[in-house]
């Protein structure tokens, strides 16, 4: 995408008017009459003039450098303008509704715009958007009205009416943006291109993003990740509640919620996801206001007993904590304030306090590793709290800290509270709030480098016996591998597999070295092996093998059966492949057992990843207590673990061809033995 | 407590001043000032005359009836004051600090204080409290300024300076209250003595409440309860974050931290806990304007698919939900709008909805079976505002669902918020603080008649034998039972324990009936059994018994030994009793086994409970899945387990010297099996 669509030196409005309540006007006054400086030419073939100034019959007819074309057409008539103009513009914003939003008629328009953006190697933005606003050139290319404060942040929404309301709660919270940017139907400039655009955009501190949907996940989720090293971008996404999910058979997909794996997916690429519109604005305002804090230590100052409590209760399950001061602080703290005072943290001022004990401990506090401090303040009859606003705006000049406030009130902090903002310091009406933003912030910045992992090699001759075992299957009309074909391909893959003797319907029964076995139906027919009609456990010889099978093939004709030695059962795992629908293979991992679904103690993972990176997570992960060794305990084994999903990423990257996959159980141990898969479902 | 505490039609000030500054100053103007329509007389020795008044030397000088007497004067002198007034008047205010929270002498001062009110049966509200307002007499009694709106939201504050803070803000979101109430040290009027008056106060609809801590739980609860049936209870509860606990040394005393019983205990309650400050100003501004949602299905309409989409997905995990519309309201809904709105729930209205929509959408679903509407609206260019405001303040008067509005955005908005709450309808910046308030008040309202819930007969003989078996173990210097006294203990409250052999060093082994069984050390020294030292197992008959015997005598010279019948494990459950700091015995049940700590599938109940109670309450418990049957497991018998935590609540009950108490484990069974207790630990 070139910087000229969001930076234009010149502006073409296709559809401008003077008509009241057209989006033509609008958009024609927002651009004509806020001060933007760059060229401007008006194009609609029913006026020679409009708002004094010449206008043109087409874009072509303009026969000058045109950066953007803004577009207010009719929906039918927007291709005609975009061929018309494609020669010598390269840059387009369709504001026009009317197309895949709406019905068959409307798609099909959208393909043909889309068509020719790919012929003519055009940036679109829309169609059916609001259009973009850069507030630092003045320019407002959209129909909202007005022009908000320049500044830091770039937003980028999927819906046009929130922006407008975010835009107008925004100029009440000092907020400024580098760019606001409409999406609208994201045809060909999605969240992904724009993510691009704005990594090297030089104003933007921050990327807020509103998205209703991803539009592709694999993609964004990459871009993301590099994005995210550099700047902060936090998300408020829609959408959560599950869309009813396509028919699942196998066990792990059930197990994990679309809503779930966009957190794991977000968190993979370093996103901050807001938990709701205010934790959105709140993560805005502290990102584009304070640095993030240098450390996981913060400090609160308040002169009021309760309003500290309740600040110190927001740290509950956070990662940043409130700093425990030493003694020769403690004593530093004590020298400055009242004898009633309380110096340990939060650092209770008292409820006469001043502007000059809030000062003296800010100085005080800047010299200790303290990465974030809260200043807290309720207004007492005697708090002078313009006073301590300017204490803290003039100590955030030289304070190395994140600084944000926590004033409680109305009308007696308003105006103090508007002056904090304007002077770049967040102040947030509830503590909680302000603790879960710093804390985000915080995470954010030691989230650390992400980068592209690499995932384990690809191999060609692999992924070629597995498409031929597959190729058999689909020749036969299976919906899913038989179990030594999907051992096979998991030894492939380096995952060990319980040995396993085929039993076909007419061959001889192969010798058996190990028993007991249990004898099972294997057939996609078959998927609950559990099923106890097609299943008989500990066969002790071979005399009751035969009559096993007798029995079973009596009750299921034709149909191939498997042996396999009985193993001893210590510690049951679940994992397998999800197929999302936004960010596609999902590896999927958990205690297995009976009750997988009462105790929920699974984990997602979204590849590529390296086998260190899966380690990390397992360790990390709800099972970590497992690979601790909880509760006296000996460990199992991380390694060998991490080894497996690593093994069945390789696979989901290279057979994007299989819908769902489930090891179930893989039986792991921790006292040496190998961990092997009982059962194995790979279903095409 | 009199009525006439905090409606009083006469005051005395003792400590009235008129030195700038001074607390007797600010109080005096507030009551003098802001238009109290009572008697009034100054109290200060050292004027004849003060703002124009006669000003008498002691109360006892007064003369005439004082219905209260609020006291500014110096620690010190505040005992003096109350015997000299106390044969007149009943009720005091003492504002002046020094007491209790103030060291040793201060504490000496309550106490003498504290006598005081018992000689005299006087009322004390504080002391070191801000005082009280109660806006509809204009009175205030306090030192915090001004005089907030009447309205009907009793506010109760261990913090003055949050309580100021408080005010200061419901000013802005236009929230009146029938009393504010700051209770500084809870020497006398506690939380609870406040809910009571509170109870029959008829200005009062909901009562909010900043605590700190709670002064007597089990009386607060009981309160609470009734309370709570007529009108809906608040709490922000300050002091999440654990104090260090003492030291535990029963494992179910580990499982439960002081947090969660709170959260327990409230909703045994039907107190509605705030999560934090903005919740606790939702919840009071939406009860205090809305009646409680009179079904759980909701209604969203709103003027920006995105808003809606955000709202739909705060309903996740709430009780309320959004309705489904049938087809005759789909139809109704299609007949009143344009072709492209949705008709679904959200209803969506379009961008350029103006105020009709609202109102014909209002109207139409007055008529359906809708518990709670939100409107929620973005302000776009073609919004008006203002009118829409109009409509839903019009429809609110004949609408019987509960109304809220999301209007989101800042200067646009902010008149018409204004006029919103005005007129009673609570707007929410956030969608989902909306839902949140909403499923909250819904919840509350449904919770039903609580009442006293009888616990089991009191039997005098049972408590007399356990007063027995405990003094005997007192006597020889034991901190716990032996496992033969807590059997037979459990016995009396009806439960069923493993059968144990005492082997008791330098007596005849008795004669053991059912082998294979296990041996192990009866000791409070050894109080985890599965020390491999002091455990063996699977003795198969009488010869292994001896040596087995022989061993631990030798590891543990002088150790009674138990020997108990394998039992077979199906699933294993853990419980007992904590003794928690505010609510005393708290029984504590969950899952057992080596991973209880790692899957925490634990709940409490706070007694008491009846048997019916303890068993509606296991089956929304964590443990449901094994009462249910989950994945085709017969399920567990709920009868039997509710009969075994309703006998373990009577054994708290009539036994409150047991420290700590742990069934650890308790077998149960699927398969008509009885419930057994394995192993009882009860620590003295």
């Amino acid at each position: 995408m070139s910087d000229n669509l969001f930076a234009p030196q010149s502006i073409a409005i296709v559809g401008a008017s003077n008509k009241k309540g057209k989006i033509g006007t609008i958009v024609t006054e927002n651009i004509l009459k806020l001060g933007y400086g760059g060229k401007t030419f008006l194009v609609n073939p029913s006026y020679k003039m409009l708002k004094l100034k010449r206008c043109y019959a087409a874009l072509s007819a303009i026969k000058k450098p045109v950066d953007v074309a803004i577009v207010c057409v009719p929906a039918k008539f927007v291709a005609d303008v975009v061929k018309d103009g494609a020669a010598t513009v390269k840059n387009f914003v369709i504001i026009s509704a009317g197309f895949s939003e709406n019905g068959a008629e409307g798609a099909k328009r959208e393909k043909e715009l889309s068509d020719l953006a790919k012929k003519h190697k055009l940036n679109i933005l829309g169609p059916n958007c609001l259009g973009f606003i850069a507030p630092n050139l003045k320019l407002n290319a959209s129909f909202a009205g007005g022009l908000p404060s320049a500044g830091n942040i770039a937003f980028v929404s999927q819906s046009g009416a929130l922006a407008v309301a975010i835009m107008d709660k925004a100029k009440e919270e000092h907020l400024g943006f580098s760019n606001i940017i409409s999406v609208g139907n994201k045809m060909q400039l999605d969240e992904t291109a724009l993510l691009e655009y704005l990594e090297n955009d030089q104003e933007t501190k921050v990327i807020g993003m509103y998205l209703e949907g991803i539009k592709d996940g694999v993609r964004f989720l990459k871009a993301a990740k590099k994005v995210s090293e550099k700047k902060p971008i936090v998300i408020l996404k829609a959408g959560k509640t599950a869309k009813a999910q396509q028919a699942i058979s196998s066990h792990t997909g059930a197990l994990a919620g679309s809503d779930e794996i966009m957190d794991v997916a977000f968190a993979s690429a370093g996103i901050i996801r807001a938990n709701d519109l205010d934790d959105f604005f709140n993560l805005l305002g502290l990102i584009s206001f304070a640095d993030a804090p240098r450390n996981g230590a913060a400090a609160v100052i308040t002169n009021a007993g309760g309003a500290g409590v309740l600040t110190t209760d927001a740290f509950k399950g956070k990662e940043i904590a409130l700093a425990e001061f030493d003694e020769k602080t403690k004593k530093q703290l004590a020298d400055q304030l009242p004898g009633e005072s309380s110096v340990q943290n939060p650092v209770d001022l008292l409820g006469d306090a001043g502007e000059e004990r809030y000062k003296n401990v800010l100085e005080l506090l800047n010299k200790k590793e303290i990465g974030s401090i809260i200043c807290v303040l309720t207004p007492q009859e005697q708090t002078p709290v313009q006073k301590i606003a300017e204490v803290i705006v003039e100590a955030k000049k030289t304070n190395t800290a994140a600084i944000a406030t926590v004033f409680i009130g109305g009308e007696r902090i308003g105006s103090a509270v508007s002056y904090l903002k304007q002077n770049n310091i967040p102040n947030f009406a509830n503590p909680d709030s302000a603790v879960e933003a710093l804390d985000k912030y915080y995470k954010w910045s030691v989230s650390g480098k992400r980068g592209t992992s690499a995932a384990g090699k690809k191999s060609p001759q692999r992924k070629k016996r597995v498409t031929d075992i597959i190729a058999k299957a689909q020749d036969q009309k299976r919906g899913a591998l038989l179990f030594p074909e999907a051992a096979e391909i998991m030894e492939l893959y380096g995952i060990n597999c319980v040995k396993a003797y085929a039993i076909l319907p007419g061959s001889p029964v192969p010798e058996v070295a190990e028993f007991p076995v249990v004898l099972k139906i294997d057939s996609d027919k078959v998927l609950h092996k559990s099923d106890k009609q097609a299943l008989i456990l500990n066969i002790k010889d071979k005399g009751a093998l035969l009559s096993a099978i007798d029995k079973l093939q009596k009750n299921f004709p034709g149909a191939q059966l498997v042996a396999q030695p009985m193993q001893e059962k210590q510690t049951e795992i679940i994992l397998g492949i999800k197929k999302d629908d936004i960010f596609g293979s999902v590896i999927v991992y958990g205690l297995g057992g009976i009750y997988t679904e009462v105790f929920k103690m699974v984990d997602f993972l979204i590849p590529p990843m390296s086998v260190a990176e899966i380690k990390s997570s397992i360790l990390k992960g709800k099972l970590k207590f497992l690979f601790e060794g909880a509760r006296g305990q000996a460990a199992y084994d991380a390694d060998e673990f991490a080894a497996i999903v690593a093994g069945l990423m390789d696979f989901a990257l290279e057979n994007g061809q299989v819908r769902e996959f489930d090891i179930n159980p893989l039986f792991i141990y921790n006292d040496k033995r190998k961990a092997s898969a009982v059962d194995v479902k790979i279903i095409l």
